[in-house]
This record gives C-alpha cells, structure tokens and sequence, in this order.
C-alpha cells in the first residue's frame, strides 16, 4: 500500500444565527469558497448544510453547516489562519453565526474490499 | 462540468470518556472501520483524532474523534442505522464516550482553479 501524501483537514460547523437570511449564508458560504483561490496553502474546499432530519437523527447540535478544507501541513493551517483575507472572512462569519466548532485531524482513510 | 454523482457524508465527532484506555479507543476505531466491509451501503471510512492544539485551535468543544463515512443517499444511512452490526457497534461507542454529535450532509465541491 503507498503511503499518501500528508493530509491535514480542518472541519468547521457553523450554527447560523436565527435572524440570518439564505442570501446573508450564500454570501458568507461564497466568501468561504474564495479564500481557496487566494490562499496558497488551502488545497480543498467543500461545504453542506445539515441534513439530520432526513435521517432521523437528532444529535446534530444545532449546527446547520459543514464547511472542511484540506491543507498539506499543520503550517498550512496557519498559513491560513495568519491570511488577511481569512481575518476579513472570519469577522463576517462570526457576526452572522451563534456558535463554531473548529477540529483539526490527519485522516485515517481505511481501505475497503469494495 | 460533469454531474456528481449523489453523495451523502456522516460525520460522526466522539468525546471518548476520560477512562477510555488506548486500547478501548483502538477497538472502537477498528470495530467502527469493520462496518464498512459489512454494510453494503456504507462506501468509504475515515477517521482521525483531534490535532487543535497544533495550530492554536480551541474549538473543538472537547471532542477527541472524528469519523466520516460515505453513503449514495439517505437511504443508504438508514440501511447502515438499521444493521444489527450497527447496533452492536453503537452499543459500543456509546459505553466508551461521554458525547457523540452527528451531523448529516450533502458535500458541495468548490472547483478549483489550482
């Protein structure tokens, strides 16, 4: 099996404020999307509201989005973090949102049969 | 641009209780990756522990593991709820942690330029 190349991901969920619009979260979702093509360091993008009740499950906290990017290193991350775009992005998320939960992990991908 | 095909993630975030053993994080790790090879609707499986403090991180609310796992729809979840090694598994997870959050998605993939 050939080692893959190191992978750091950092999953943000995001709960919305109540009083926040679909138009005021499309544009604070676009604004996430765009630091990808100005920050070097952040190779993948990818977000999702949540989707609990399709599923009958109820253990989603209150989180309504998912947000996961993917960086080579935990440098990178900080590369990020330290961006003045990111500064610009997190003051818009942080006045639109009740609360945030940040987790950095190295994924373990297990190798299926199938 | 081609049509993805469907996807739908779970991501599973676990605070492992402080009495936890290596050991019985280990299993629960390894008994959660075996239900990728048992339940037909579940498609890829990754897992990693929390690295927040590498970069300066602290929000990840106490949680100490991620896991994600794949599924063609929603459907597909309630298949994987509704298995009796879930079950089994569940039990488990559940008698070795202090809190689970599970968040339910449909990725939206940002294209990139790089």
């Amino acid at each position: 099996m050939a080692e893959a190349k190191k992978e750091v991901r950092l999953v943000i969920l995001a709960k919305f404020k109540e009083d926040a619009t679909p138009e005021k979260i499309e544009e604070a979702i676009t604004e996430y999307a765009k630091l990808v093509d100005v920050i070097p360091a952040m190779n993948k993008f990818h977000w999702g509201k949540d989707e609990s009740f399709r599923v009958n499950l109820h253990l989603h906290e209150g989180y309504t989005h998912i947000f996961e990017s993917s960086f080579d290193s935990y440098d990178g991350i900080q590369e990020y973090e330290d961006h003045p775009e990111h500064a610009v992005f997190e003051q818009l998320l942080l006045s639109r949102t009740e609360k945030l939960l940040a987790f950095t992990y190295e994924p373990t991908i297990v190798n299926l049969q199938k």
